[in-house]
């Protein structure tokens, strides 16, 4: 079977999972944003990492749906009030929650989110204790802190390299690392193994988001899904504005993307970038190292390379 | 000792955990609007009824702080969420969140308070299993449902007394339920003493709420924290609303709260309401009586009468 292949049948394990989630109810105003940014089908990556960790390490696919839903609906939480707070009008190609209701029910909609990501995490069979629960806690207050560090950098001209990554690994890459933490915890696995899905997770998730930043300007839109340039517009730090500053030594004001593009060009900052991810991504590889040689393991490392090399 | 010292003794107790949960952290945006509103202090119903049904179930206070700060957090998190929605900008006598600060920091100040919720109830020392996490997940989405029909109420002119209760049920009786239940459990008293807290919050909550629909027409807008009339100036369905379409068969446009009162008692629907809160508070006490006699149990009886005489 292919790698693609074997990725669709997860991808459709989740799609169904996720489309059986709202319950029969009379309430539509709740029911309905919630349904449709669930149904927006983006990359899937926290829930596949949850099912492939879990499966290389043991695991068990009906109990791994489980967890793999919960990242995902977590996921969605952090969109729908993150578009808000950005002003996003648009994710993954249609209109966001705020947009096409409104604002009350795109924060209602994203509080539902993540309601439902705690049933569902806490409906996982086979786990009885509270150490989920409490990672996933512990998670979901990372990627707020995170948020609120991305939204005070907005205003701060100068942020180091330092500052920039603490607020990614906060923000998107401890949800990677909890993935396939979780995958590993419901497969029972053994300590080691648990620990070492947690650091493939965190360096996956910081070389993936320093990749998201290059695509921000780089990307082609209608892949995208999102506008092209749109963090800069909001005066975000990516990796290619705090590398600007640090070789440069003041900030520099872009008017476009085009001049953008010459300055990276001529700073070689698009270099140091590439050779930042492609370490992250080693790094991740070779925490791989300790799980059992197995067709899902295989699966795994190939879908570390999907990431890499995606385009949106 | 009095009840009101005994209150204070537990009310001084909440304070201190709330004061002291957040971290010595560099991210005072993410922080600073949280600690705005935990100590903007309101009436603490839901963490003392925590508190004092779990030591008359013969519960430990230090075990149960943890659950009864859970709820105040939740609590705090749906007035800051709500309080957008609403469009509210007095909270407990002082600017809300989002006045205050901006849209997007409370936004994730609701959020955060929402992690840190779970943060306390998943450390109750002595529960080691999953039901307190599952009930306060399930208490969680219903207040959101409750949320979404009370808002979608403001679009229709008729609602029903059973639409309004199953409102206020969901978004405000289940919360207090809850807050009793956790009390028990904490105290692991036996299921039907559980059962029985569950039944009595369930209707204090109930009655509570239709009480404060009362004082926000009635009430002295001093001691109230917030407007007179501001859940009408909303087109909130209240039950005086909701009793005055009952009696008069149409609904009825209201200009002023002078002019409400004036046909309030000329439909005799305040004495009606008056009879619906004493039947609630009654059968809250009633289910009280599978209570062991103690002091907290006498404790629970007179807390029960105060927030029914309360002015705000």
């Amino acid at each position: 079977m292919s790698i693609n292949t074997q990725l669709d049948y997860f991808r459709q394990k989740i799609n169904q999972a996720i489309k059986a989630i709202p319950p029969q109810d009379k309430n539509p105003l709740f029911y309905e944003p919630i349904n449709y940014i669930n149904t927006l089908t983006g990359k899937q990556i926290r829930p596949l990492l949850t099912i492939i960790t879990g499966l290389a390490a043991g695991g068990n696919i009906d109990h791994l749906i489980f967890p793999a839903t919960a990242v995902e609906l977590l996921h969605n939480f952090t969109l729908v009030h993150d578009d808000i707070m950005d002003n996003d009008d648009l994710r993954r190609g249609k209109p966001t929650v705020h947009v096409k209701w409104d604002l009350g029910t795109a924060i209602l909609a994203g509080d539902g989110l993540l309601g439902l990501a705690y049933r569902k995490l806490l409906g996982t069979p086979g786990i009885d204790d509270l150490r989920m629960a409490k990672l996933f806690t512990e998670a979901m207050l990372e990627i707020c802190e995170g948020q609120a560090l991305d939204k005070s950098f907005e205003n701060i001209g100068q942020v180091t390299r330092g500052d920039y990554l603490m607020m990614i690994r906060k923000k998107t890459a401890m949800l990677i690392s909890l993935s396939c933490q979780l995958g590993g915890i419901t497969a029972h696995t053994g300590e080691p193994v648990v620990q070492a899905l947690a650091d493939f997770g965190m360096n996956l998730g910081l070389g993936f988001q320093i990749q998201d930043d290059l695509l921000d300007i780089y990307a082609d839109e209608s892949k995208l899904g999102k506008r092209v340039g749109s963090d800069l517009a909001m005066h975000k730090k990516t990796i290619v504005n705090v590398l600007l500053l640090e070789k440069s030594g003041f900030p520099i004001n872009i008017f476009s993307i085009s001049d953008l593009k010459k300055l990276l060009k001529e700073k070689d900052v698009i270099d140091e970038i590439r050779l930042m991810i492609d370490d992250y991504f080693s790094q991740a590889k070779r925490a791989l190292s300790i799980l059992p040689a197995n067709e899902f393991t295989t699966l795994l490392a190939a879908l570390t390379d999907d990431i890499k090399d995606r385009e949106k």
